[in-house]
């Protein structure tokens, strides 16, 4: 690439033919907005619909909304529309809870559908998942006698045999950004005889995903990311259908049997009865304002479907996120930055963190300057990549190519400068 | 009570020292709205509230809000508001998930805390309690070995005994508004050895609940009945602080052990250690949205507390409760309608349930004249209370004393002409 000005980068974003979908967000002036992957920004259309649910449905419409406004099926709808940008059909997927609960569902029902061996007792997860999978993983763990084992992505397939009962993955790795095959391991997994569950926090909506040709057991996410549901976004949750098959045939249960996952929830009998198939993994009643905002963001894929869709997201994702890393490595050398995404495209998700011992002070430094990043602290437990992180994402429905020219231009001046090194970046606030 | 005009309810309503709330609530025209109990009306501040949260906090402030605009503490901010409505210590219960996920983490964390026995085989409940608390518990008394027992409020006591590991029961019956001695109950239970977990979702806001004083072990309870915070508003979970004191001390966990209730989320760790007291309740990302419309909620009670408070709550809660009934009674007569509320003030909620074999039709009939209250299908399983109900719920923050009567005078019309024998009155909606 021969991207060496900023003129450069504004050319890029002249012929992206992705570049309409920016203005379908409010994205506040002087900021380049490079954390997507931890709260994406607000589609301009959001806060109307908020009004118009608040207002109509809930103030009007009061309790007659549950029909009239459809409340009642928004797990459902919203689910499907989920579905398409993960490779699933219609009615396999539903909107609920948060991302830990829905994992919580997943595991308990990967355990209790496995085959039973009792030599099958881990479950197995990377070493560097997210927090909160790992946290939710050694729960289930305990309280079904199985043990939680985690290992580096590169000594996974080692792990992938007839000790394993469950493997659980996020797709894409939260502070690498490193992307797993999910075919090929999912297979690996299956030949192995195991369950595969798959968190899609870092890859719905960034990249195409397809749960059904890569023959996946069960998968979570979240709204709030690349889906640009808002702040605590409800999550979804999907389980292959030859799983929700058995659970009809059998009857079988995820524990959280709440009211709206009972096959007739309204006859408010005393025994529980689950629904039949994805519905079952819906528990309470649905937080309606939040899923009102979540599926204000999930049109905007359908506006996305008419210039490429998913695929064009993917390529316009695949060229920012190469652009970066390849000027940053250009333009701020000898300032101790390491890459830690995979330079191969097909191995990464839609972000790019830089390993550095100061990286705390430089993300304050950059944050002050408009650029919004965000910092992951290092931690013993998560080698090779466990230094202190720069991680930027980018969401190619909004995000320019000259933003990632601006990027590292502050990130430049900021390291050139020392400007890292003011008093004033050093103080880590509660949420970094 | 000489309440035998319209008249009369318009003067007790000019009479009411509360009367000035129910500007507070948006309500619409035409409407005399008697299922607040099922769905709070919208504070005319939400809209606001949710369009500043959407614009400037999610919008501008993007991912800084969660220190910024303390997205992170809303848990337990709007933890405390409800704490002083439920006779609870600040820093004691927060808000999370839904009511089924809560009490999912409070019956599981019963069973763990419990007195281990292995007579100690049942968790007992009331026949006729909401389902979900009874598909949720049935859930939980599978996974450990116990079984769940229902029983009538009337042979309770008998149950207490040594063979009870966790009695869960709902404060006010959600379908007879039948109100339990909450004191009384939790001290034969402790008697008996048995911890006790409350569901308060038909009590907190309309009545005055004091868990301290109750020696009460956990509760729960939702968010979008009496507290007004939207269809589906997150619920909350408190646990006596004798108990998470212990948990501290042996670092036990609920196990819906998501990252933000870690006791350094942001270390991201891999192995989970819980925060301290109720924070280990929290489980995934706090639904930023959902929380803002519930705080709106709550604090209507924040100007209800200059006007008396929830003692005074509850004597117009009583006052409009016994109105209705009384007048139901004197001008509904000789048309198969039975009271299965308690006519004793003290032993009631903030609802009044008559039984009638053709409850649906009638209830379609008055939601078609503008009055709406709902319909709870009989069940076979729930006697003495199995039939057919029509249901109306009293929030004294906005019903006034002249909807009770226009209530009752279409009720007696409907009944009198025989209105809800007509064809579109029967076919029963999704949601009833």
């Amino acid at each position: 690439m021969t991207t060496t000005t900023r003129q450069d980068g504004l050319a890029l974003d002249a012929a992206d033919p992705l570049a309409a979908l920016r203005d379908v967000f409010m994205l506040p002036e002087g900021v380049t907005y490079l954390d997507g992957n931890s709260l994406g920004a607000l589609p301009k259309a959001t806060p109307a619909r908020l009004a118009q649910v608040a207002q109509h449905e809930w103030g009007t419409g009061l309790i007659r909304s549950w029909n009239t406004a459809g409340w009642i099926t928004l797990a459902q709808r919203i689910g499907d529309k989920i579905a398409t940008l993960v490779g699933v059909g219609a009615g396999e997927l539903i909107v609920a809870d948060s991302t830990s609960v829905n994992l919580y569902k997943a595991l308990k029902s990967a355990v209790l559908l496995g085959a039973p061996s009792a030599t099958r007792r881990f479950i197995v997860s990377e070493r560097s998942n997210f927090p909160t999978d790992l946290y939710i993983a050694e729960s289930v763990a305990r309280e079904h006698g199985l043990e939680l084992k985690l290992v580096d992505a590169d000594a996974l397939a080692a792990h992938l045999n007839d000790e394993l009962a469950v493997l659980m993955l996020t797709h894409v790795n939260y502070r690498t950004g490193r992307l797993h095959d999910m075919a090929a391991i999912t297979a690996a997994a299956h030949a192995a005889g195991a369950l595969v569950v798959w968190d899609l926090c870092h890859s719905a909506g960034a990249l195409p995903v397809d749960l059904t040709r890569a023959d996946a057991d069960f998968a979570v996410g979240c709204g709030y990311k690349y889906l640009n549901g808002g702040p605590g976004a409800p999550a979804f949750v999907w389980a292959h259908p030859r799983h929700t098959a058995r659970m009809d045939r059998e009857q079988l249960r995820q524990p959280l049997s709440g009211w709206l996952g009972h096959a007739a929830p309204f006859e408010f009998t005393t025994d529980y009865r689950p629904a039949l198939g994805i519905q079952r993994f819906v528990c309470g009643t649905p937080a309606v304002l939040a899923m009102a905002a979540l599926d204000c963001g999930l049109d905007v894929f359908v506006q996305a479907q008419a210039l490429g869709g998913i695929e064009a997201l993917r390529r316009k994702s695949i060229a920012l996120t190469a652009l970066f890393a390849e000027l940053v490595e250009a333009r701020c050398t000898g300032h101790g930055l390491t890459l830690v995404t995979p330079r191969e495209a097909a191995l990464r998700g839609s972000q790019v963190s830089f390993a550095h011992p100061n990286g705390y002070a430089i993300m304050q430094a950059l944050i002050a300057r408009g650029v919004i990043g965000d910092f992951r602290a290092g931690t013993a437990d998560a080698p090779p990549e466990s230094s202190d992180l720069l991680r930027f994402g980018f969401t190619p429905l909004y995000t320019r190519f000259v933003d990632a020219w601006d990027a590292v231009e502050h990130l430049r001046v900021v390291l050139a400068s020392g400007e890292w090194r003011e008093a004033r970046f050093a103080q880590r606030a509660a949420v970094t």
